[in-house]
C-alpha cells in the first residue's frame, strides 16, 4: 500500500499526476490521506501524517509532498521506522510520522537512473519521489535507492504539559468541524464532569471537561479526549476555532475550576 | 465493496484513518460516495447515500458516519435492505437508503470484540463502525455481530405531491452546480414546454418545463426530470440556488400557467 | 485503467454514481483526475484533461465530463489516440488531450444498446458515458459502439509565442497555489537569473527568471518553467494570482529587461 499526502489540492491535477507515476511502475493499492494540506504548512501536513500511520499496515509507503523548497538544494529523503517507509522532502514533514513509529533511518536519495529522471525542476512529488515511492513498494530497500543520512532537518510537535492545576500547550490541528485540536495529551485531562477555564490566545471561555463532544447542552463548549489521544476543544454541534477565533500554532491553557 | 460517505471533511486525516482501519481486515474495493457532507446534517447525509445505493452491487457495505451523538448513547446500527448492508449511527441516517432498496433488517451492534476494540469515545467511525463494516464484507452475517433492533430512529425525506395544478414539495438538496433538487416525483411534471411560476421560500420566479438544463435561452429558468427521479430546478450555465436564495429544507411551490 | 475528470464537485454524489455505474460492468481501476473542475468550464477542464495524459499507460481510457448541454443535440463521443481512450461529450474538452497523443480517430456513440440504457436526461455521465467506458476497457473496439465522426466540436488551447524579446501568451490555470500557469512554451524563456516585466491583464509587476519556486527572496515574483512544460508565474510562498487579480484566459506578456 502506498498512501498520499499532498498541499497540492484536490481540484488540481497533480495528485493524479503522481498516482499515473506511481501506475506506471506498481500496482499498489493508493490510499489518499489528504491533497488539501494548507499550501506550504509543513507543520499541519507533519499533524496529518502523524495520525494516520499509527494503522497503516507494514510495508506501507508513505508518498508525503509539501515541499515550498522544491527544486532547491534541500534533499530527497527516504525514512525507514517500525517496518513503514516515508518519500518527501527534508524539511521535517515525515519526521513526527515515523518518530511515532519507533527507531528512524534516513537515507538521501540518490539512485542514478531516478536522479536522472527527474524532468521539472518545480516537481518531485511526480518525478522523483513517486517513481522512488514505487521501488519501496516493489521491496527495493532504500540503501539500494540513498545514502544514510547521518542528519536530517527536525520538526517536533512537541507534547503539551501539566503545570500545576493547568495545561499548558498549542494547537496544532482545527478540523473541518472546528474542533480545536491540541499538542496536550489526553491522560493529563481532569475528569469528566470538572468545569475548566480555557484560554486560546487571548479569548477565556468557561467549558466542562467531557467524554464526548455529544454530551452537555447544545452549543456548550466542551473538552474532550480526542481520536489521536490528545486534548480536543469543541463546541456541541458548533464551531469552536471560529468562536475562538483560533488557528494552528495559537497557545492553548486550560485550568481546573 | 464497502462505500464511505461521511461529513468529516476531505481535508481531514479522518476518511483515511476510516479506510486504513478497514484494510486492516479486508481487502474490498473501497469506494468514496463523498465525505463532504456540510458537518452534522443528517438528511443532507441522508439525500446522498439514498442517491448512491440503486446502482451499488448486491453485497456492497455502506459504512455512512454523520455522528453529532458519537459517544452518547445512540446505538451503533447495522442495517441490511436488498442484500446491501449499512453500517452507522441510528439517527435516520441511513433509512432514507435501505427504504429504497427494500424490506429492512436492523442490528445494533453488540459483538464483544468490536466493543471492546473501540478506542476513542470521539471516532466510532473508525474503532467501531469501520470494523463491522470490515467483518460484513467479509461475509460475517450481521446476526452474528448484533442483536435484532425493533425499533431505531426514524428519519423520512418524504415525497412531494400534486394538489390540483400545484406542485408541493420540499429542497432536499442543492447540488454544487446550484441545481436545486426537491423531493417532488419527476412523473408529476407537466410536459416539456409548459410555462410554471415557481416559488421557493418567498422568492417567485418564472420558467419552463424542459427535459433537460441545455433546452431554453441562456439563464432561464428550468424544470427538469433530475437523474434521480425527482423534480430540479435550475438556470441554464447558472446558480440557481444562489439566485432563489435556497437551501435544503425550503418549501416549493411549482404551478403551471 | 479508467481515469475520470468532471465538473460535478467532490462533495456530490455524481462521481460515486458514475463509478459504480462502471464498477457493475468493469473491475479496471478508478482513477479520479479531478471532479472540481469550476461548473462548465469546458476549457479548464480541457487543460486538465490534457495535463494529466502523457503518463496515463496504454488502453488508459478516459472518462470525461464538463457537459453543460448534456441531453441536448450535443453529440456523445470516443475519440481514440496513441493507445489510448476519451469518452465525453463533443465540445472540444477530450480535444488538447488526445491531440497531445497523436493522431485521433472520433466515433459517435451509436450502439443501440449503450443509448436505450439512458434513463436520465440530465446525467449522461452515469447513463451513456460510464457505460461506454466500461465496454472501451474491457476491449470492446470503439468502432463497434459508434460510427466514424469525419467532423467534431474544436478546442484549441493554443500556445504562446515569442515576438522580439517579448513572449505573448494567456494564463490557462490558475493551480490551488496561486501559481499562473501560462500556455507559453517553457522552452522560450529567457536564462534563469533574468530579469523581466510581468504584464497580466492591467497589472505590470517586476521579477526574476528562475528554475523553480522557492529560489530568490520570499515574496518576490518568479518565472519558471513548470511541470507541465509551459511557463508559470508564482510568488515565493505566496499566491501569484491574487496579487495580479489573475484568472483562466487573462492576457500574459513577458519581457526581458
Amino acid at each position: 500500500m502506498i498512501t498520499l499526502l499532498s498541499d497540492f489540492g484536490s481540484a488540481s491535477p497533480y495528485p493524479a499526476e503522481m498516482k499515473l507515476a506511481l501506475a506506471a511502475l506498481t500496482d499498489a493499492v493508493l490510499l489518499d490521506i489528504t491533497h488539501d494540506v494548507p499550501p506550504h504548512d509543513v507543520r499541519t501536513g507533519a499533524y496529518l501524517l502523524r495520525a494516520a500511520v499509527l494503522r497503516a499496515p507494514a510495508g506501507t509507503v508513505h508518498l508525503a509532498v509539501v515541499d515550498p523548497g522544491v527544486g532547491t538544494s534541500r534533499r530527497p529523503l527516504i525514512l525507514h521506522s517500525g517496518g513503514q517507509y516515508f518519500v518527501g522532502p527534508d524539511n521535517g514533514l515525515m519526521l513526527p510520522a515515523a518518530r511515532r513509529l519507533g527507531v528512524i533511518r534516513a537515507f538521501v536519495i540518490t539512485d542514478e537512473a531516478l536522479i536522472r529522471g527527474v524532468r521539472s525542476s518545480t516537481f518531485h512529488g511526480r518525478d522523483l519521489f513517486a517513481p522512488a515511492a514505487a521501488h519501496l513498494a516493489r521491496g527495493t530497500p532504500p540503501a539500494t535507492l540513498g545514502a544514510p543520512a547521518p542528519e536530517i532537518v527536525d520538526l517536533d510537535l512537541e507534547e503539551g504539559r501539566r503545570q500545576g492545576r493547568t495545561l499548558l500547550g498549542t494547537v496544532v490541528y482545527v478540523d473541518p468541524f472546528g474542533n480545536v485540536v491540541t499538542n496536550v495529551p489526553a491522560a493529563l485531562l481532569p475528569p469528566p464532569g470538572r468545569a475548566v477555564e480555557v484560554r486560546i490566545g487571548r479569548r477565556r471561555l468557561r467549558g466542562t471537561v467531557r467524554s464526548t463532544y455529544g454530551e452537555g447542552a447544545r452549543g456548550a463548549l466542551v473538552v474532550v479526549p480526542g481520536s489521536d489521544a490528545s486534548v480536543e476543544i469543541a463546541l456541541r454541534e458548533g464551531d469552536a476555532a471560529r468562536r475562538a477565533g483560533v488557528r494552528a500554532g495559537v497557545a492553548v491553557r486550560i485550568r481546573e475550576g
